[in-house]
């Protein structure tokens, strides 16, 4: 996506053809920091600092740095040292062990000598299939925003108005977290490119505002239409007619369709469900958990540190980054950080391959392969 | 209540009998201070800066503006003039038009010579009353806790648990923002020292985080246990059955039972629906606008500056009120104050004259005065 309208994605090969860059997240919505990574060790600091986040772009930075840490030894032992550094970084992240596992899966059966060039080719490989998943969900989350506009300009045609179509998103499900593109943001960058008329109601989503900060910034440095919004307003603004449409992204999909996204989801599915606004999640098909067949009672949910319920961070005055704590001393605090969406309430699920219904039927429909697999 | 065991209001005439002692609640969550009023500009000066918020302590305030006017000139000319300044200091504020109404009403016709005696009587009755009706919806509100946990022991009982009462509550509607007791946590504080075991869950409600700041500030200064969480966290907790009870405050409930209160509230309605966890609204029954019937579509939706929500206020590292900014440089927001929540969403309401159902019926068995008068 844009910056300033330069193309940008959130990782790539630098022109001599072996460091990496990547965009510093810690800096963001703040600073716009870019920063090379040279060794198996920068790699690695880069996921465990969260200078780069998102499942997808997780795992790409993972398989480069497989590349990085193979160019300085290619041995057998260099290879295992290097995929128990990566893999301990965030040790719950799904992709990072599965780009890792297909990393190796290619390396121990290369020879030493062609394992740098090896390496380097699957990690492009693996950027360039995230690339393409999220612009097929694009493509297909477009296609539902055409025919929302299309009804909404017939409608406006006849009472004169000049109509936008209004999509509430939760959370970063966008280009920051994937290689390009993004998730639920994919459609949106798709239907704005195609000249339709979109504007985003951007949830800050706390506890952590990625909403406010990584969305947000996204939104404006792509020059899409947006207003960020406390996570309290959506309910009202669905009562009175001020959204088209909800996408959201989902970290884990049970078989279903229930799905389990950041805390707040469910809330604003309870809004979209009681007002007839369409509710979608968007996700690439790995986020499917085919062996959960009930995501209410069976997908656990983590509890994070009280600190970012607490505390908030944000730029002082003075430009420089700052943390205040906005709850009086003494207080007890609890951080739930995701919260499962009844897949009753879900409209449908934009994959890779189509939208679907939420429910085993649908996404089975769409991915026959797993068809009466059991968890 | 309580701050450390030691009972409060918050505002009360000093032992020289004359001048008003407020809590400063512009230095709250993180620092307690007392502030000394001694003349009608003091009075005024803590209302438009915020010393004082929330509708009956505003009017309370006012009431004792007017006595501190009258001990310096009270001739008709100085009453007039200070009721003007008074009624300008927030000028959308229902009751503090009600106050000085009541005020004018009686120091219009009262000898000059005494108008100073009998400003600060009717200042004191202003605050006396507005106690008692707190403190008599919390004693409703505590039947309704006393009977869930008596259930709740039972079951209890039967699986060795030890069991508590867990309440939601949204915004603050505590002492705070009244003389005492508060009205949505009138029946907590009362369960509390009831010797019930209650568990309050404090949404933090953005973006002005009164929950956070205040109604935390209250619990941990009166001991009541409690957990702040996020705003987006509520449903969660509900479809898991960490919640046995929600109850908020309003700030003007229409004729059919609607409720508008601050932004959010709808959301968690729809969780505790959805949940089936019982979702009750306190309410002096001077926030009931009998003039309207249909809370969604007639009330109107303040909208309020967007710095509210790009900017956060709190305590930096060194203990120091600051502000950070939250959101990209450039970006777009919208600040809707307050939702409102359907009647068929609240199980009940509970005014100073017992607990009845969100409609015009129920309302109108309580307050027969009002019945069949039309908006």
């Amino acid at each position: 996506m844009k910056i300033n309208d330069i193309p940008y994605r959130s990782i790539w090969l630098n022109e001599d053809a072996w460091s990496i860059e990547i965009i510093d997240q810690t800096f963001l919505p703040h600073e716009f920091q870019l920063r090379s990574l040279k060794t198996l060790e920068d790699a690695a600091e880069a996921i465990v600092n969260m200078r780069v986040r998102g499942a997808p772009l997780i795992g790409a930075t993972a398989a480069y740095g497989m590349a990085l840490a193979m160019r300085d030894a290619a041995d057998d032992a260099a290879l295992e040292r290097a995929l128990q550094q990566l893999l301990s970084t965030r040790p719950t992240a799904v992709n990072l062990r599965w780009a890792l596992d297909r990393m190796n899966a290619v390396l121990s059966v290369t020879d030493q000598g062609r394992r740098v060039s090896r390496a380097y080719d699957m990690a492009r490989e693996i950027c360039d299939e995230d690339v393409a998943i999220n612009n097929a969900i694009g493509e297909h989350g477009l296609g539902l925003i055409r025919r929302l506009w299309k009804q909404k300009k017939a409608d406006a045609a006849a009472d004169g108005t000049s109509p936008c179509i209004h999509i509430l998103t939760h959370c970063n499900a966008g280009w920051l977290a994937t290689v390009d593109w993004g998730t639920a943001l994919a459609p949106i960058y798709k239907a704005h490119d195609a000249g339709i008329p979109v504007h985003v109601w951007v949830d800050e989503t706390r506890p952590r505002n990625q909403g406010a900060a990584l969305t947000a910034w996204e939104l404006v440095s792509h020059g899409v239409p947006h207003d960020v919004i406390v996570d309290n307003a959506g309910g009202h603004l669905m009562q009175h007619g001020l959204v088209d449409l909800c996408i959201t992204g989902t970290d884990r999909t049970a078989r279903n369709g229930d799905v389990c996204n950041k805390i707040g989801t469910y809330l604003k599915a309870l809004a979209a469900q009681d007002n007839e606004v369409p509710f979608f999640v968007a996700l690439p098909s790995p986020t499917i958990d085919w062996g959960i067949s009930d995501g209410i009672n069976l997908i656990p949910i983590e509890e994070r540190g009280h600190e970012e319920v607490t505390l908030v961070q944000g730029k002082d005055k003075a430009g420089r980054m700052a943390v205040v704590q906005i709850t009086p001393d003494g207080v007890s605090a609890r951080n739930f950080a995701f919260d499962v969406t009844p897949a009753r309430m879900v409209s449908g699920l934009i994959t890779e391959r189509g939208i679907c219904s939420a429910s085993e039927e649908g996404l089975e429909s769409l991915f026959p392969e797993y068809a009466g697999e059991s968890g």
